[in-house]
């Protein structure tokens, strides 16, 4: 390609409102533009780098054995009658009326449509399994788009499914995909961990999310350093601590905290450290009033909290509540002589301290020394209820605990029997047996991706892309092509070879000065850089830069077309 | 591909529904699914035939310079508000509004779009000519989706959008595109028509329709046996006669004709040729009252009748309008004689008739041997106002005109300074000067292109695809590969060679029945079939059949290869 027939528009200034890294220089290279909120237009330079992932992803969902077809983006609102999710979906569903006054949903997903290709496509067990995948627009209208295409409302993504006669071969395909996803990630280049997620309200038996590691992720991870593991921090277990309790070695004593209210305060007046002290979270669940206790440097984990017996749906406890059951005000509450009986649940830190520090359910007070047993009973439940933090023992046993900052970009599901048993889909076994399908679903978010690559992968100057994602492998710059006709022609030729090479490879032959050129190249991202001028030329050399280098190297032309070549994987 | 691992599922069943060959053979082949009215779900067989058709078309876009990019599907009313198109463009736009009542298009066309994305990129001449294009999925509320995807609501396009300094250089880019478009229809291996296209209410300089000649078209287009010309019927100059009217031979008479109130039997009582009779057309225009004259055995062209001036917005006549001007009632209306002075609008071949019959404009009688000049004045105006007919003179002067049925399925258009103009796009130029850009548009119907290859391509078994747009070039049929573990050994090994010769094949390996598997691949259209089967392997042959042969042909593996390859252009 030569630039001076592509519409490179690049911009030096910084958009005001874009938040990300990613959002700016996607803005700033001329990647995309934006035609309202969350819906944005992909230039010629972004839409180069969008079919790369899409080609990757295609790459492999098709080695994994998924073939591929194209369902509408328009929905009737029929088929998500029938999954209940017409109503339960919630604003993300793009409602809409045709001329007739029938209605329709822009397709946020196609569980639906899927289901219904397959229940009236599949009859015989014969026909399974079938994997299905589609690379298609969907939209979701988020309240609060942003950070540009990471969170727009209309977005390009690859959704695939699996239809099984049983639960063990969704389980074979489910672990085919996650490999498939696997191989994906690694051949765009991105640093990405696959992560147990929460199969949360869909209520499958099996789900992974995978991320792209960038600080600017949205999500923790808890990745171990010595195995495997890596889990949305949502859903980390955090183990009880392998020592047993320690004795109690102070007696129960009450001190004055007038204004402490918070474990830091406490923590700070009392000159010990925050990991002795506990936190008591007044709840209301099921059964009533609930004490939830946390050590005082521990992070709640909202959703390990609900998964404990009667906790499902639980709320905060209101002030005349906690009055009535503690007899204090928050801030000086604690498990220690309630104003009623109490029922406590510990985490399983709190339950392995001694000598601890809560609250003395009396204003202005706390306790210190309290101990298991001797001051209070034991917890009548003990649960994780903490965030996994860094430093923790690995849930698997092997290693430490890291957290890292991720980016959701795709997610691999079993869905079991939900969408088939509320749809009707069914094939005859090999007894003549109707048999609900099992199915399973994939999806990825290509163009999130892109955007995610640059979060992982940016400095000061712009966009670095792997090698796998740039939109040209190479660019070769002229300098002064207009006044020097030796020159042009040097780096025509060297278009030619590189093009006829196999190598992707842009030419800049707008004519522009090169400090203009190199940032222009460095913005987008090219991997590697080939200079063309008549100095060099005079020496017999090109002068090579990698995207990653600080130094500009001269090659001769052999050495050039070496550095230049794709590796082989 | 495996046929036993690609989701095939055809059926001998012909859908009641499906007017058209394409549209049932879709069904029946398995191409498409219905999801509601005009909205259908692409099989992974039918994306492969989708695929086929974008990648050509993509190339050959890329060929003639235009890159690709990609825009939002749905869109803001306030650009559609900016052209005045909110409103005129009629019940196909698919109004929705978002969560926050914000009011939206689903896009079924992009012009705003990409007339907003130029104003905003585009700042001077040295950045045009500029030409996008993009491969999309669009929407049109059709009244009356039919045909399957030949005109469904939801559809693929590609669109492209070109942008200029001057006229000029729209006017090269215009047949720069018009030359792509013959290459990409060339190569899909259609047989297909360009012609000249009226430029309608949107008022650009020059337009051209590209037509799929089939007999079920809904199109008729006249072309030239002698010359390139061919032109929408609609649109296509009938040429005056060659030969100067003849003398007047005949004395005018009242002939009676008490039931005949048509040209048709008025001639068949007279036993004469319908082309010696004349009928009149009554017409109430912006001067009033205007009677327009036709040939008999003409057909009246509304388009071209609107183009007379004071006719733009002709109605027909009232009875009592017709009474009062001409005396009659209509059955017996004509030229001569009329009760009020009358403005005559004659089309050329009735002004350059003599003796010919017209009503008496006195109930139950017609005149014969009426001649201009002798029995009523010469018309006012003459003006060519009937479709062009087969054996016409072509309008080039070079040849005759044929008629043919059409299915458009691309439209190259100069739209000029239209939108530019609306949405305030402009340039600077040399001069520092801002200039509106001019503007041109081309579509082609992505989907529609499969549709209408099979009407141009099909017989009673089945779809005869074009070589390029077969979903598989070859099917490898395997006789009894349970029962037979060489025969099978065999197609396996004549896949793989086929394969690693660039050969796209498939592999029917579902071990059915051979007429159950030849009746598939018929209906599904591979141009060519191998069978493989014991009987050839003692043989040391194959057993191969052209989907456009009656017959099949043993030939050995030298002469199977030969055969298959794909020939080069």
């Amino acid at each position: 390609m030569r630039l001076s027939q592509f519409h490179l528009n690049t911009s030096k200034e910084t958009p005001a409102d874009a938040e990300l890294p990613s959002h700016r220089l996607m803005l700033r290279a001329g990647m995309i533009r934006k035609l309202a909120a969350g819906i944005y237009t992909w230039s010629p330079l972004g839409l180069r780098v969008l079919r790369r992932v899409e080609a990757v992803v295609r790459e492999e969902m098709q080695r994994a054995g998924a073939v591929e077809m194209l369902m509408p983006s328009i929905q009737p609102r029929e088929l998500w009658e029938e999954t209940g999710r017409w109503e339960k979906f919630g604003g993300q569903l793009l409602k809409l009326r045709d001329r007739k006054e029938a209605e329709f949903a822009y397709g946020p997903t196609h569980e639906e449509v899927v289901t219904d290709f397959a229940r009236n496509e599949l009859s015989s067990y014969r026909q399974l399994p079938l994997a299905v995948f589609q690379i298609q627009t969907k939209f979701r209208d988020e309240i609060r788009p942003r950070f540009g295409v990471m969170r727009a409302r209309e977005f390009l993504m690859k959704d695939a499914y699996s239809f099984h006669l049983t639960a063990e071969d969704l389980d074979r395909e489910y672990w085919n995909m996650y490999a498939a996803y696997g191989r994906i990630f690694e051949r765009l280049g991105l640093r990405f961990r696959a992560v147990l997620a929460d199969t949360g309200a869909i209520g499958g038996s099996a789900s992974h999310e995978f991320h792209v590691l960038a600080d600017s992720g949205e999500d923790a991870i808890a990745w171990s350093d010595g195995s495997d593991y890596a889990a949305n921090v949502e859903l980390a277990e955090a183990l009880a601590p392998a020592a047993p309790r320690p004795a109690a070695t102070e007696s129960l004593r009450e001190v004055e905290t007038p204004a402490q209210r918070t474990c830091e305060d406490v923590a700070a007046l009392l000159g010990i450290p925050l990991a002795r002290t506990v936190k008591s979270l007044a709840l209301v669940g099921e059964q009533g009033f609930v004490l939830a206790l946390l050590r005082g440097d521990h992070a709640l984990n909202e959703i390990k909290l609900r998964k404990v017996e009667g906790l499902g749906e639980y709320r905060m406890a209101t002030e005349a509540e906690i009055l009535e059951h503690l007899g204090a005000a928050p801030g000086f509450l604690g498990p220690v002589n309630p104003a009623r009986p109490l029922q406590v649940v510990a985490d399983r830190a709190v339950a392995a301290m001694a000598d601890f520090v809560v609250g003395a359910n009396r204003d202005g007070y706390h306790l210190a020394g309290v101990n298991w047993g001797r001051d209070l009973p034991e917890p009548a439940v003990v649960a994780d209820l903490r965030n996994a933090e860094a430093g923790d023992p690995s849930p698997d046993g092997k290693g430490t605990l890291a957290i890292a900052r991720g980016i959701e970009v795709g997610h691999v599901f079993q869905l079991g029997q939900k969408y088939a048993e509320a749809m009707g889909a069914t094939v005859l076994d090999e007894q003549g047996k109707a048999r609900v399908l099992h199915m399973g679903c994939y999806g990825i978010g290509v163009s999130r991706i892109v955007a995610a690559a640059i979060e992982q992968n940016h400095d000061e100057a712009g966009i670095r892309w792997p090698e796998a994602m740039a939109p040209w492998r190479v660019a070769v710059c002229v300098i002064n092509p207009k006044n020097d006709p030796a020159v042009a022609a040097a780096a025509e030729s060297l278009y030619s070879e590189l093009a006829a090479a196999g190598i992707d490879t842009v030419l800049d032959d707008r004519g522009l000065r090169p400090g203009q050129m190199f940032a222009d190249m460095e913005l987008v991202g090219i991997p590697h850089r080939v200079v063309v001028s008549a100095r060099g030329l005079e020496n017999g050399t090109y002068e090579y830069r990698s995207r990653s280098a600080d130094e500009s190297e001269a090659l001769e032309r052999a050495a050039l077309f070496a550095r230049l070549a794709p590796k082989t994987a």
